[in-house]
């Protein structure tokens, strides 16, 4: 943790010390991790090694910097909540997506029920299991999972992706909590979808095999105001990127986006899979893995590694 | 509401355009405000007039904007808990001022007791009510009101700020809430003051007299860094304000914060007085007057005349 | 609502008083029920009757006194909950049994999962839904749906007792918040069957189609200490009925079970079908059918008839 | 734990037997201590001897039944919520009582505060923390301490009882919760009484000193209707009685409420100082004095006790 005081001595714009800082970044994370462990609620996600660590920063030009394990597939998880919305957004639009999902934080775990059955018949914001299997239940409506996973692709920049059959079984046979919360929604009349179709979409999302370098690249891509850097293709309008790094910065975090906006500051959004997608500003694109978690479920040496990038590199979205 | 496809066809930094969209969330404002209705949990706030609305814009040089309402005095309100929260961490540090209060957004109402009864013992964030409170609990053991006051008039620099004692009377008599909330901490171990004195000091806060042009020059130091532009006196540490902005972000528009955050993106702070504090990048400081509130609690006039100033400005920090 | 002061003038034990106060209760029930509306969670259920009502009030020896609409099968809904309940302690045994699910009310609705998800892993009590899905779980194991059905026609002494299969068709379908505490229940790894098997025990239960009488001899069987008074066989240990009774008067009514203990003071239970089982000291039961329900999910006739017959009988467990 | 089968194998009435059952009871009651702890929320109730135990059982006639620490005076505590409500039913009727105070167990800790803030701006039942304060504002309003001082000692039979200062001073100074709670009902505008009075009324009512020969006289005064059986004279209307008695047996025994109403069928009130008083139908009253608590803050010992003699004597209310 670092003292908010501390400045960095020199220019957080030069190739060089820009390097260094990824470098000291990874070296932090990789020595963090050893204070977390891997998720074991799915039981394919058990078998990770809680020592592997890697990072990749990409911007539009030039090569990204990497170090460690940035090649190494493993499951998207619920940075797969971000793909969803992003594709509600564009083959919605925002009034139909925001019809039927909300955008506050709870403040509560991402797997509550709590203020669902409660507070709200509405799941709180997208980045929740209950609001990510809302918009999965709206997706099934008008694609399938090839199209969400071509959508998937082109918002990674990442054509490797691939449904990772065994995290895919191992979530649908245990996925018994998520199962619950599409029954709930149904039963309070919200669910667009049908149940189980939704689940499988959903369960499909999370078992995306991607690595570092398909998070940074969809960093990179927030931060390309939705168009790809190298193609110049357009995949999501503008506005609606705004939209989902508000909503990454708010809720990206599980319980910890609050603390984690105000270490780091940086719309980001994380996964049990040990993964971590952040986007900063106009200039480039951040992904981490690192399977070791902390006890809120973000990977422990990614969100060190980050905070030092922040810190060093002044990256804090109100610095 | 705007769609978030109409993009502004004009240069956003011309003045004289960006005066012209000032008058244009004016009139906004104005007219939203007759959809709110002036609070009435407090007797003397039930007294002000609905249809009153005026904004300030004010950036480090050059004269502020202004339409309407802007030197008319009210109640600051819950716009105190950023003066709390930069007075604690100016005079009792980070580390101290987080070891009693959380940094995640609740999801519940800002008067909420629940979460502090069931999950947590500190209240999560110092944005709402529990957290506020518990700040002052803090501050009453290293000044007093009067200290404090001289520090909020630096704050917002504005030496015409003073008590509206009918106002902190009015509190004093009603704030059984505050009150409860007041002795569950200390039952709970985690109060810092004396309960009475606690609350004394926060009724206080809550009852300072501001105007939207106060308002303005808050956001203004905010976006200076915590530096008064005008006479140069640092007032509140560069690193301090980056965790300010963080949590009006993520915390500081009621369980309205996350929708604000989509739809306007400016770090904020509401009052029920009708108050709203903006803070844009390092370019300027926005301050609303409008005493109809929606059901959420924010002046309805304000958030309509944010909007607009965002959207057509680019204001939004992640846009 | 009878003022607690009046005391009745007569013999409670004559049986042409009684037989007259039973006309009273069964006129007041009748004209309470106009308060009252049917069920129409489920749509077979909104096709009742709402100006039904009938009572039939049984002792072991003589005929039983009726009047109204005592011999219209109906679904019995959520007393099934006392006939799940009696086939495991009796098939499974009390240890068992309350290994999987607690005794204690809970001040929710009868379909909440809010304790479930925030207080204690294990459903509170059997006569909430969370609870006797868990019972139907561990049923499930050791008997099949024709068992459990031949085992409720003897625990209400009544062959005609048979599966209304539209009730049960529409239960299936539109079961969704029950599908969703199976799975939660599953989730938390407390669930002791299948989920789908499970679940169709639990909605063949709820769609027994019984009648007032049913329910009467249901609440004498009760009275006589789980022995049927006419063929002397044992159906349920006495030491079960005791647990049996305790539940019904502490959790038998849904929220209304405090209030209804100090009203009516008779162990009863309830079901949205518009039927209730009470059973008095070791004298007799009484039945009820009136579909018309008060805002608590109760039999708005029913309650107003046991209430008179309470009070005028003396029949309060505590009087 | 006694299996639900064991049946005892000699006559229930006779007297040689009911003492030797008493004197086991006792055995019991004295050994399950162990397994207890002194309350330690309040300093002064830390003092007492985690091994002392004493148990009298009192009937209309004859002589006492009396083992061990019988005389040793301790305080009341929660069991002033009995008198509390039997003088406000007394005082204010039933009607006036229950407009301010509900009668539904609620499944939440004694002192919770959830249920009052989410589901019902009443407290849930005169048995809870809540409940009893708000009984106390309604009480203030009519009757000073010392009238109801001396309302309790003739509800106990037993001119002895006195404030116990020192626990009075303790309680006021670290009542905070209790304190919270009535400003909470006060902000909720629920509270009938002023709130230090209420709370000043409360706190004295929960430091009377009572011994288990008082809490005996207190269960014999209800099961003989309300009379003293001693002098004749009526204390209380046996209508109220019954009221009390069904509120004793849903709601008395904190959230072990259900349980022991399963497993002794007693209509009991506990209390945090170790006492217990209970009501046996129209034949005898129970006092037990255990110090050491099991996890819900009832007598560890009182429990057991209670259990041998409902389960060997066949006192359950159901059985």
């Amino acid at each position: 943790m670092y003292s908010t005081y501390e400045q960095p001595e020199f220019d957080v714009h030069d190739p060089a010390e820009i390097r260094r800082v990824i470098y000291e970044a990874y070296c932090n994370g990789k020595e963090a991790a050893a204070n977390g462990r891997a998720a074991d609620y799915i039981p394919e996600l058990a078998k990770a090694d809680p020592g592997d660590f890697g990072i990749c920063v990409m911007g539009a030009e030039g090569d990204p910097i990497v170090f460690g394990e940035v090649e190494k597939r493993f499951s998207i998880q619920s940075i797969s909540k971000v793909i969803n919305l992003a594709a509600a957004l564009k083959f919605l639009g925002f009034r139909e997506t925001f019809s039927h999902v909300g955008m506050e934080p709870t403040g509560d775990a991402f797997n509550s029920i709590l203020k669902l059955d409660t507070v709200s018949d509405l799941p709180f914001n997208p980045m929740i299991n209950a609001g990510a299997i809302q918009i999965a239940g709206m997706l099934s409506n008008v694609m399938d999972f090839g199209e969400l996973l071509d959508f998937a692709r082109a918002f990674c920049m990442d054509d490797g992706i691939a449904l990772n059959e065994a995290v895919y079984r191992s979530e649908s046979e245990t996925g018994d909590r998520n199962r619950a919360i599409v029954y709930l929604l149904k039963s309070k009349g919200v669910l667009q979808g049908d149940p189980e179709k939704t689940l499988d979409l959903y369960f499909r999302m999370c078992s995306l095999n991607v690595n570092a370098r398909s998070l940074a690249q969809m960093g990179l891509l927030l931060a390309c105001d939705g168009q790809n850097p190298f193609t110049g293709r357009h995949i999501v309008h503008p506005g609606y990127i705004r939209t989902i790094k508000s909503l990454m910065f708010t809720c990206g975090m599980y319980d910890e986006s609050g603390e984690y906006g105000v270490r780091v500051g940086i719309p980001s959004k994380s996964g049990v899979g040990g993964g971590i997608a952040g986007t900063v500003g106009h200039r480039f694109g951040i992904g981490v893995y690192g399977p070791a978690l902390n006890k809120k479920g973000n990977s422990a040496g990614g969100i060190a590694a980050l905070e030092h990038l922040s810190h060093l590199l002044k990256l804090n979205a109100f610095s």
